[in-house]
């Protein structure tokens, strides 16, 4: 496996540097749910079972929060089981895929053989797919699967669901599936208007995750929604049982009955998301793109991502270098949206290095 | 997902029926250990970041309980992800599998489309392999892999280190690697000194789990022991991200160290091991096998094991019906021994519906 993501902190850990702000994974800065916690802290003893193999409750509550059936919910070990379990079920030989975007789906791809096309999202578009262009690639080809992530990490927009309609007609078309990962969605405002789980199509199948929004990365949850029985039939009988774990089965039931912690989410990321792309826009030799959600991302001039991710590391802030991400170069830095006080001290280092603010 | 497993509890609590003895699963009853409690209490906060994708200190720590280096452990989301990602890293055409065993083998080999082939522990033999049968079989045949748990889920049986060595020199001559499951070992008496990881042979592959002897079913922990390089490259290039989870990650490094935990277990098992085993040996109907294992498997004479586990259901305790473990039949239920209050009570449930204790 290698080393594809943000969020790895554990090399500075090592180093004795516990304290290191890590702005490289996008995770909510409220922290784990206290009402988790709380209701956690007493139920250790409930790890001598195995978990229900079907997750009954679990997707009972995640179903009601979606409006959708039980049956239309499977959950998974993070969002990452949902996706490599779907492409086991599917099996698809050809794949249009947008980039940039989330290195795993490659990765899943690979691991069926799948033969990968990309679209390009264009800088000159601020990374808005060309709708009309991605339907004339679609119809031209005999694409098995159309994968894309809504709103796109790392490039933080978001596709109407307009848009979504017409792709989906072209995809219908050609009988190609399409795959959405909207693992950041619930950051977006008023996101439950804009899901495509609302259209219930059956051709497209939705990931989500737990992990970001109720920033819980290191007890794993997700979950996928579908409107076709027989890829989810596939599905329950590819997965090995028990992946997700009791106190994360614990925790999808809590949380989502904790609606103060949802509000104060709603609350900070309006703000924040604000305040910090004015402030970034105040900085010369770099230009934030506008986001839709939890995370920005950012285009430098007069240094290189890596450079930058080594200077900002110095000033125990870690950030995420996106040179990685396909059709990126190292130009490109993404950065966690946080709290205020963390945020302030990030947009610090950050001119110090620049030595540039306007 | 078919319904393959004891331990499945769900069901029963739903009804409201939150105290079943279950009697179906394998678990320490000394329970979840203390000291991981107390620690991961404090931990929550730790959610928050991703687990560390390589495991370094987790692995560091799990190899110096086994004697050997961090390169040779990859750990996994109980022992199930370990076997499911040899299993796609091998990709083995033709498998003997021993049988009866845990029913996961077979899955996993159907997920990459291997041809299974049985090798049948005898009733006759007390369910122990015939060495000679066995090694007869494999130099007759073109076998990729042999598989095989040890001990013997359900049996309890274990097959000694020098009939091992045996098996791997046929194994040998055919160029046929070894898959075998210790996830029961450490119940095993004197096990450091049993294990066949103290061949450190390259063709033999070792699946372990925290699951049984720790107590944690519901945290999901397991790990596999390989002096296989190759094969241990592809599976962490197969593996999925940060499938272990943070608390699951703690508490391997915790409960390695846990010496007290292991000492009473290992006192509670030699005891409650030979005062089940004459218990049962008093029943007119049945008989116990004699197991070096924390379950016994029991072969039934006047009841059948479906019309037995109904029974001892409505007594409020969940055993394991054995008869859909391939090679056995329904005269077969397997029992978990538990502590002296609990197996007294489970005895007493059986001579009532026995109507027989000698």
């Amino acid at each position: 496996m290698k080393d594809l993501h943000g969020g790895n902190i554990y090399t500075f850990q090592r180093e004795g540097r516990d304290n290191i702000l890590d702005y490289s994974s996008n995770i909510n800065p409220l922290g784990v749910p206290q009402k988790f916690i709380e209701m956690a802290r007493e139920k250790f003893d409930t790890l001598v079972h195995y978990p229900d193999p079907y997750y009954i409750d679990l997707r009972k509550k995640i179903a009601e929060w979606n409006a959708v059936n039980m049956d239309n919910i499977i959950v998974g070990n993070g969002a990452t089981e949902i996706l490599f379990l779907y492409m086991r079920a599917l099996k698809p030989k050809k794949v249009l895929l947008l980039v940039p975007c989330f290195a795993e789906y490659e990765r899943a791809l690979q691991s069926v053989s799948a033969k990968i096309e990309y679209f390009e999202l264009k800088e000159r578009d601020y990374f808005y797919p060309d709708i009309k262009n991605l339907k004339r690639q679609i119809e031209a080809h005999d694409y098995d699967l159309l994968v894309f992530c809504n709103p796109n990490n790392p490039t933080g927009q978001f596709i109407k669901v307009e848009d979504i309609k017409e792709i989906i007609n072209s995809c219908e078309k050609k009988n190609t599936k399409i795959f959405v990962d909207e693992a950041f969605i619930e950051f977006v405002e008023d996101w439950k208007e804009k899901t495509v789980s609302s259209l219930k199509n059956k051709n497209v199948f939705l990931m989500r995750a737990f992990t970001k929004f109720f920033a819980i990365p290191g007890l794993r949850l997700g979950y996928g929604i579908s409107f076709d029985e027989e890829i989810l039939k596939k599905m329950w009988e590819e997965k090995e049982p028990w992946t997700v774990n009791t106190f994360a089965n614990l925790a999808g039931i809590v949380m989502l009955d904790d609606k103060e912690y949802m509000e104060k989410t709603e609350e900070w990321i309006l703000e924040e998301k604000q305040f910090l792309y004015k402030e970034l826009n105040e900085f010369q030799y770099l230009k934030p793109y506008k986001t839709e959600c939890n995370f920005i991302l950012i285009k430098l001039w007069n240094i290189s991502a890596a450079s930058l991710r080594d200077k900002m590391v110095e000033k125990n802030i870690l950030i995420r270098d996106a040179s990685n991400f396909k059709s990126l170069d190292d130009s490109f830095v993404r950065l966690a949206i946080k709290d205020r006080e963390s945020n302030l001290k990030m947009l610090e280092a950050l001119a110090d290095i620049m030595e540039d603010r306007g």
